[in-house]
């Protein structure tokens, strides 16, 4: 892409243009050597203008109800003058096209407002190279004017991690039933998370949500030493306790920015974030040297044929000297 | 090294040479690049030779008596006929000569026997790159026919995950107060240990360490879906309850054998392994490369001058083409 057609696209994002916000996602997602290039210096020109909006990472496992919620609590806070955008992390995503449509079905509300805007996980590929981005791709909305940025986890382990390394405040969506939520403590997830809390405290289900939240508090005291994340109810399908919840965010946020820890947090990371990236980088090199040998090298040491460290041998001998 | 001299060098290990398996080693923890392809020769050399021993590893927080235990259970497995290796993996560790001797002070019973070999973490590095010499040393130490490898973390996080990929049996000692054993639940131990052992069960402890022990049953009960490790008590100083540990672990070994996972978890940590070796090859090589530029794009992207982007972009190309 000519500097100059960079520029402009620069300045159609600052804008606000949410085409041009959309083309410009579309070429930091590309992994061509040469988008790569482009996408760097796009978001060198846009840097200035990022950093403003609150970020709130979400995760819970499949069936919880992140979509009903992002798409309840995005209303509410549009309704309330911020303009939300929402990105997803998903390694295994193979998403494409039609996929789009299905994250605007399943979040309808919000996805009807024009002061919404809903980007689907970039495809597959390393976590890092996943993650990183996103990272971009959220830099771009803030840039466009979002002033909500809300990171939905929707692949599991790891890239509950890389979300909790690029927002602000990490929320851990929780069932009310038992079992579930403690599925969420044995993936590390109370030692990463800001705040937690128990869906679909409603109808029936609100007893059990609040014996859900009872253990989750003694959980967090018994296992956290610093910090150790708030622990609330909410119903996303009635709205019940949506406003106290974002409350506990705006607060979480309030707090690591008056004490300055937002913005050491927000540079580590960024050093986070160079890194995934040269990892990712080292993999797609890795890939084009020695991609070829790298499956039946595996092979022959799973079998115990071959010495692990004659094999790793072998494939680094294959990258340029 | 001459191919007459490695393989001199591995008949000398194979026969149970004490200088030769420490030179051996020596030689595995070299990073220079011509060591590096001597060590894969040599390891290759002395595979069939390896994979007998029973693969212990030992986590636990400083102070809670791991030097104490290995030596206690090494003296007593080599008085039940073993020989016994004491390996260490501490990433951060930047230990010389002078703390071979610290090893061996702290583990005074056994390093005085001759059918023990203790041998101190590799020097600082990446944890992929500690952890991948480790496994050498422990190769070697069985080529040299010691026929238990006690594995043991220094560090903490990171470390103590790649000791369980690399063991039969993973043992998490704790102690006994409060709050303590339950700093090893937020790292993630439960999950990865194979046997939870509550140590200085002796004297006035002994009550704690009971209830510690109730505490952490608990505690597997709610977190582990599958497999949840054995919880007992031990006193390290005394000896008291030390046979019956030893017995947990063979026990947990030889179910592992009997049923074929043991093969399995064996051939997969041969796949972490040398992804393990790669990951630390292509670090390395990176920085070959572009170390030097690393720290100063490091800090400007810290201090916010620079979009991570860009500093990755700068980084990789700086590789060969």
């Amino acid at each position: 892409m000519a500097r100059q057609e960079l520029t402009d696209l620069a300045v159609r994002v600052r804008a606000g243009e949410r085409a041009a916000l959309a083309r410009a996602i579309t070429l930091v997602e590309s992994r061509r050597a040469e988008h790569r290039a482009d996408a760097a210096a796009l978001i060198q020109e846009v840097l200035p203008a990022t950093g403003k909006a609150l970020r709130v990472g979400i995760t819970g496992v499949p069936g919880v109800g992140k979509s009903t919620l992002i798409d309840a609590l995005g209303t509410m806070l549009i309704e309330q003058g911020e303009r939300v955008a929402v990105l997803a992390i998903d390694p295994s995503s193979t998403r494409t096209g039609g996929a789009i449509l299905g994250d605007k079905t399943r979040m309808a509300n919000l996805s009807a407002r024009r002061e919404a805007f809903i980007r689907p996980s970039p495809s597959a590929g390393s976590l890092g190279g996943v993650a990183a981005r996103t990272r971009e791709a959220m830099l771009l909305a803030e840039a466009a004017g979002f002033t909500v940025i809300i990171v939905e986890t929707v692949g599991v382990g790891q890239s509950e991690l890389a979300v909790a390394d690029m927002v602000d405040t990490y929320l851990a969506l929780m069932l009310p039933g038992a079992g579930d939520e403690l599925q969420g403590i044995k993936k590390g997830l109370l030692e990463r998370a800001d705040i937690i809390a128990v869906n679909k405290a409603d109808g029936d289900a609100v007893s059990a949500a609040r014996i859900a939240a009872a253990e989750l508090i003694s959980a967090v005291k018994i296992l956290a030493t610093d910090a150790p994340p708030e622990v609330l109810t909410v119903s996303a399908r009635t709205g019940e306790k949506l406003a106290a919840l974002w409350a506990s965010i705006v607060g979480h946020r309030d707090r690591l920015a008056s004490s300055g820890a937002l913005d050491v947090r927000r540079r580590e990371q960024n050093v986070v974030w160079m890194r995934d990236m040269i990892a990712d980088g080292l993999q797609a090199y890795l890939a084009q040297y020695a991609g070829d040998a790298l499956a039946a090298t595996t092979d022959a040491v799973r079998s115990g044929n071959l010495a692990p460290s004659v094999g790793a041998q072998e494939i680094l001998a294959r990258l340029p000297r």
